[in-house]
């Protein structure tokens, strides 16, 4: 199962791409969507989504999940970041997928053990959790994060599924 | 010309359509593009950016202007809002129109003539400006409203460019 993580924003998204066979992780790939700040709001969601749509074109992941935005005191900001995640939103459900979305507190945990870890304590994991990552940016190590918490939470859900099911019928004797 | 004005909002989104001939307006068409509540968000943003797009397949408008949304002290309801936002301001941007924005009191002067009118003066000035028109719901006054203000604005443009254009040269004698 390929799994895409998504860390929007208006200015830079985050995307990072993992493979998952079972609880077996590995990297695939991962970058950062930029918008132009001169060009209209309208134009830089614009840039966004085809920024988003490359993404699954070249890497074809089968699930996606994005970090819920985190809801700032200042309502412009959360206005701005609101806009931007709508299309991280968008982009991968208009392309077919299930959009799972996870609190920076569960990825946290999900990633490091804790739910206030430091910002290095995950970049410190998902170096551990994919041997061999180049990590492009701190906005495409969260989408990392947040694509390692999905193929987590899908692989306990398939355990749980595959223990769910009654045994197989033996033979009338 | 022919304007399209947006009220954005998850729930419903209201659409309103005017031609503009120089100042002379008329009303084209209005309605609102609904989400399905039981819906995840991500789902919802689909179904909306399809509403849209069927309303611009459907009556073809020039130019595009959307109601900035009021910053609400709800950081939870302002994200919710800009979610639905940044698909409003997206979808025509794509389609190539250019996506103008008013805020609320720009719209209310512009339509009014005050910047703190009621409801209900707002929908009685869209009644008197599009003689004829039918509103069907409130989302929808409110976009009608920004069609008018968008008009106007362009229309107010036109004038003034033909002013500042140099009077055409005489034959010389």
């Amino acid at each position: 199962m390929r799994v895409l993580g998504l860390d929007p924003g208006l200015q830079r998204t985050g995307w990072g791409i993992v493979d998952a066979v079972g609880t077996r992780l590995s990297h695939v790939a991962n970058g950062t969507v930029t918008t132009d700040p001169k060009a209209s709001l309208a134009e830089r969601l614009v840039q966004l989504a085809h920024g988003l749509r490359t993404v699954l074109a070249d890497w074809k992941p089968e699930a996606c999940a994005v970090e819920e935005t985190f809801v700032n005191k200042n309502p412009t900001s959360t206005l701005k970041l609101g806009q931007a995640r709508g299309i991280a939103l968008y982009v991968p459900a208009e392309a077919g997928l299930i959009v799972a979305e996870y609190t920076p507190n569960h990825v946290k945990k999900s990633v490091v053990g804790v739910g206030h870890a430091a910002k290095e304590q995950i970049d410190a994991m998902v170096n551990m959790l994919l041997p061999g990552v180049k990590i492009t940016g701190p906005d495409a190590a969260d989408a990392l994060a947040v694509a390692i918490t999905h193929a987590h939470h899908l692989a306990t859900d398939a355990a749980l599924m595959r223990r769910a099911q009654p045994p197989a019928r033996r033979a009338a004797p």
